[in-house]
């Protein structure tokens, strides 16, 4: 079994088991708290065993991390790492995009994951990445944006920025102030991963979440999407990120598409970087 | 003729005559400034010949107020407000969120609107109002959210509130950190119109720009279809919104979906409501 393919496999079985609950009251139950700490909604519960239905079919029995489930130590090697649905606001109302996020890690550290698939539980757009393979969407190869340089020019006009500022604190807020004045296109669509995967594809040039709230988790597939397509991650300190990847541990991120992009905005963030 | 078909056909119309030219090189070409001071690019100027089309095969000759042909006088009574792509940011590189905003008003203000059509031009799902009437998607009726009480609660854990970040200044920042940091759920999809359409079909509890950069022809047809939806538009000043209608005619506004929620956001922002 190749393990890629399962995680597509699993993706399109959450992508066909979810499309009814969306916006709908049963859909949106809530059915109290997951391990992740979040309230668990019953599309989140659907999603995940609609995730663990295909690892079961396949007698697959690596260690999961899940938000609703936790940890569930297992016989194989690996680690498989999900966020079944992110973006489960967009899904109570319907706002289509949202999507369910599945990684798998040699060890449990965001660098070690090796292969990764996204769905746009929305659009049904299927994005995936494995290690050294290249990043795609659809089966096609995507990368990130190219086009833009700052050597000539202080113009940042044509630059869009994504932003996590969901319940962000006045302090996060501040360090956010001279991104926010100085570039002419802000975006937040409300699910990480699914943001990544716009990175990935040359839709943002960037995407930042300083606020300290998002789950490392949450972000696994997404690491190793941005990456394969030619993008990076750095952490607040100005370091390439990486983290433990476990259901407690959350992170702050600037995902750039290139390097003199994160110079700019490690400028305006006064990030040494 | 209905004057309210009218405005849907050329939303069609818009449709089908841009979708090849999305995030194309050729649709993305600057052809200088438009009478809105805005560059134009040629989907901007083909999506406002395909709507000027429309209204010629129909000998209808009113006013029309355009961002890129500025303002040519017709013989019929009323004005014809457009913007035939609002979001040309997210058209230059296909992000799946722009939108034709069509209005017809009998005087040169705001609340002088009394038909409106807005497609989105991604889904191809298109909004309708006329005055007293209601408003439409896709001719079902529709409504802004109405299950939000603050009554007993301070919780705002479940409002969504669409903010335009764009290029803000930090005083206009400053003047929405309260509301970022008290709502847990911001969005910014890049298309104003459509955003406002996303309010009044329940998407979003509240859309914010009190940037000053927001021509009132890009607002016209979402001013209709806000009110019809059973929504309220308010401006920076605590008064019921409204403007003159005109290229350059510049505003601010909070969209509310009540005015519990315009009372919460108003405080927020120091706003004497």
């Amino acid at each position: 079994m190749d393990i890629l393919d399962l995680l597509k496999e699993a993706c399109n079985q959450v992508y066909y088991q979810t499309r009814g609950l969306v916006g709908t009251k049963q859909g949106n139950e809530k059915l109290g708290r997951g391990a992740g700490g979040d309230i668990s909604r019953r599309i989140d519960v659907v999603a995940e065993a609609a995730v663990m239905e295909i690892v079961k079919k396949h007698n697959f029995n690596p260690t999961i991390v899940a938000e609703e489930s936790g940890t569930i130590n297992g016989e194989d090697d690996g680690f498989l790492v999900m966020d079944a649905i992110d973006g489960t606001t967009n899904t109570s109302r319907a706002i289509p995009f949202y999507c369910c996020s599945l990684a798998y890690a040699k060890d449990v550290k965001l660098a070690s994951v090796i292969d990764a698939a996204i769905i746009d539980l929305s659009r049904g757009d299927l994005y995936h990445a494995s290690d050294q393979r290249g990043a795609f969407m659809n089966n096609t190869q995507i990368q990130v944006s190219k086009s833009l340089k700052f050597a000539d020019s202080d113009n940042l006009d044509d630059i869009l920025v994504g932003l996590n500022l969901s319940g962000a604190s006045p302090g996060v807020i501040m360090s956010l102030l001279k991104v926010i004045s100085n570039v002419n296109h802000i975006r937040q669509f409300g699910a990480n991963a699914l943001e990544l995967c716009y990175l990935a594809r040359g839709f943002l040039d960037a995407y930042i979440d300083i606020r300290g709230k998002i789950r490392a988790t949450d972000l696994a597939a997404a690491y190793l999407i941005v990456k394969e397509a030619g993008g990076k991650l750095y952490s607040t300190d100005g370091l390439k990120l990486d983290s433990e990847i476990d259901n407690k541990a959350r992170i702050s991120f600037l995902a750039v598409s290139s390097d003199e992009i994160f110079a700019r905005l490690a400028d305006y963030m006064q990030i040494s970087s």
